[in-house]
C-alpha cells in the first residue's frame, strides 16, 4: 500500500461528504449525500457507509493510508464519539468504531468541524505559513479552531477553538448552550437577523429575511441593519481579542456566510478590534477573510488524517 | 561546567528576586532587593546587577548552565525586552541583553510573570502532572499562564494566558488597558474593594479597607461585600470557561491574595463555573487553589531556564 492518499470525511448537519486527498491537498475523488439529520442512527450509519463505499470503489482506494474525520460538534476524540447538536440520533455515537469497521485496520482521526476549518486554512488558505492562527466560521452558528506553534491545536477531545461559545457579555442573553452572552448569541447570522428585525428592519419585497438580507440593507445604509452588524462585529472583536490575549495570535481568519457580507462586517470588525485588542503584544494581529472554499471541511479532515501518517501538513 | 543549576530572576513591581535552582526545583541561594520602581533605568539596572552579583558570588555559580527570567509584563521574548506597567522607566528595556552582559555566554530565557506562575504550578504545585492547565493570580491585578499538551505555552512574545485582560463584559467599564469589561476590572482585589465601597460597605474600626477586609465582611454575611465577591467570581468563571472552550483545560488553578480569601471566593466561583462552562467537553474541569508559595515566580522562571538546557520540567 503506497500510503499516498488519505480518505477524508466531513460530517455536517446538511451533508456528509467524502474524498480521497493527496499530500498536496488535491481531491482525487469527491462524493456527498444529504445528512438524514432527523432520522435514526441506522439511516445515518447507512449514509456514512454509502460515502465510504463510493470512495472504496474507486481504483485509488488501495493507496489510502489513513482516514481523517471532521464532524459537527461536540466530538470526543478520546472516545471516538460524536454528538452533533443538529443530529439528535447521534449522542456519544461511536463514529470512529463505525468507520474502522468499514475500512479495516487503517488509522482513523477525529476532530470537530471548527478545528477542521483551521487545519484547512492553515494548509491552503489565509493562515498558510502562519504560526499562530484562529480560524472562524460565522454562519448560522459561530465556530472556530486554533493553530498554535505551527500545528493544529484541536485539544484532547478535538473541540478546541470554539469561540462561538465564549461569553463576551456575561450578563447578556441566555444561549442555548446554557451559558450567557456567548459570541454566537450576538454574531451568528440567525442572531444578526433577529436583532435587526427586533430593531425594526424588515426585508423588502422579494428580499432575503436572513443575515444576507440584513447585509444588503446595511450596505444601503439602513440603521437597524447596520447596528446589528456593528453589534456582531463588537462581539467577534471581543472574542478574537480574548483569544489573542490568551494564546497569542498572528492572524484571525473569518469565513462563513456572514463573512461573505464583506465590508459590512469587516469594516466595523476592524474598528472594534482596535478597541478590544489593546495589549501591546496584540497590536500586530492580522484580520483576514477565509480563503478556502466549500471543500474546507474535507481538506481539514484530510490534514488531520495526514498527521496520522507523520506528515505535518497543517 | 556541570550545568546542574539554573539562575532564576523574578522581576516585579515591588521586589527583584534571584535564586539558583536545581533540576528538582530546590532553591540553593536566594536573594532579593526592593524594586526602585519609580526610579531611573540606571537604578533599576543596578538592582538587577546587585541580585545577579550576589548569585555570582556564591560558590555554586560555576554550575549554572542557563538563566531564566520571569518579569512583570508586558514582555517581548522575541526582542528580549520588558515594559512592566508598574515600572515606568523600563519601556522596551533590553533586559535580556543587560543580563547577558552580566553573565557571559549563558543562554537566557524571558517569560511574563503569568506564564512563570503557570510553570511553577505545573512543576511543583496544583497543576503537577496535568496536561492542560490555566494558572491564575488574582491579586491587585489579574494575570495568568497556560500549560498546553504538557508544556508551558508562553507564546511567541512570552505573554500568553493573560486572562486579566480578556473582556467578559464588552459594554462594561473602561479598563486602563484601553479595552472594556476586562476580567481585571471586575475581579482584581482593587476592584472588589472599590465595588464593595460603591455598594455601601465600609471597613469597621481597625478593619482592612482592601479586598481582605471585604472578604472578612463577606464571611460575616455583609451583603455589599458578598455581592462584590460574587461579581468577581462571575467574571473569573466567564474567563475560565472561555479559556477552557478555546484551548481545552483539565484544571484551572487560582492563586494570589484574593484567592487566599478561600470559600468567600471559591464557593461562588464554583457555582458560576457551572453556569458558564456548559459545553460537554468542559464538564470535567477541575478548580483548585494554587499550591506554590511566595517563590512561585522564581521557580517558574527557573523552569523556563531549564527548558533551555533541554530539561522539560514544566
Amino acid at each position: 500500500m503506497p500510503n499516498d492518499l488519505v480518505a477524508a470525511l466531513d460530517i455536517g448537519g446538511t451533508k456528509i461528504a467524502g474524498a480521497l486527498v493527496d499530500s498536496g491537498g488535491r481531491l482525487l475523488a469527491r462524493t456527498q449525500r444529504p445528512t438524514p439529520a432527523r432520522e435514526s442512527a441506522e439511516r445515518l450509519g447507512a449514509a456514512v457507509d454509502g460515502v465510504l463505499g463510493e470512495l472504496a470503489a474507486t481504483p485509488h482506494w488501495y493507496r489510502v493510508g489513513a482516514v481523517g474525520i471532521g464532524s459537527a460538534g461536540p466530538v470526543d476524540a478520546k472516545a471516538g464519539t460524536v454528538s452533533p447538536v443538529n443530529i439528535p440520533a447521534w449522542r456519544d455515537h461511536p463514529l470512529v468504531a463505525d468507520v474502522r469497521e468499514r475500512v479495516g485496520d487503517l488509522p482513523v482521526s477525529l476532530i470537530g468541524d471548527g478545528p477542521a476549518i483551521a487545519a484547512a486554512e492553515h494548509w491552503q488558505g489565509a493562515a498558510k505559513g502562519r504560526t499562530d492562527a484562529l480560524c472562524m466560521v460565522v454562519s448560522t452558528g459561530v465556530g472556530g479552531g486554533l493553530v498554535l506553534g505551527g500545528s493544529l491545536h484541536s485539544g484532547p477531545t478535538g473541540n478546541a477553538g470554539h469561540i462561538g461559545h465564549i461569553s463576551v457579555d456575561m450578563d447578556g442573553d441566555p444561549c442555548p448552550c446554557g451559558s450567557r452572552g456567548c459570541v454566537e448569541t450576538i454574531a451568528s447570522g440567525t442572531n444578526i437577523a433577529r436583532r435587526a428585525r427586533e430593531a425594526g428592519w424588515r426585508p423588502g419585497p422579494g428580499q432575503d429575511a436572513t443575515a444576507a438580507g440584513v447585509a444588503a440593507a446595511a450596505r444601503a445604509g439602513d440603521p437597524p441593519a447596520r447596528a446589528a452588524f456593528e453589534r456582531a462585529a463588537r462581539a467577534l472583536a471581543a472574542g478574537i481579542a480574548a483569544t489573542a490575549a490568551l494564546v497569542e495570535l498572528e492572524i484571525a481568519v473569518v469565513g462563513g456566510g456572514v463573512a461573505r457580507s464583506g465590508d459590512v462586517l469587516f469594516d466595523p470588525l476592524r474598528a472594534e478590534l482596535k478597541r478590544y485588542a489593546t495589549l501591546p503584544y496584540l497590536h500586530g494581529l492580522i484580520l483576514a477573510p477565509a480563503a478556502t472554499g466549500a471543500d474546507a471541511g474535507l481538506i481539514g479532515a484530510a490534514a488531520a488524517g495526514w498527521q496520522l501518517l507523520g506528515l505535518q501538513v497543517a
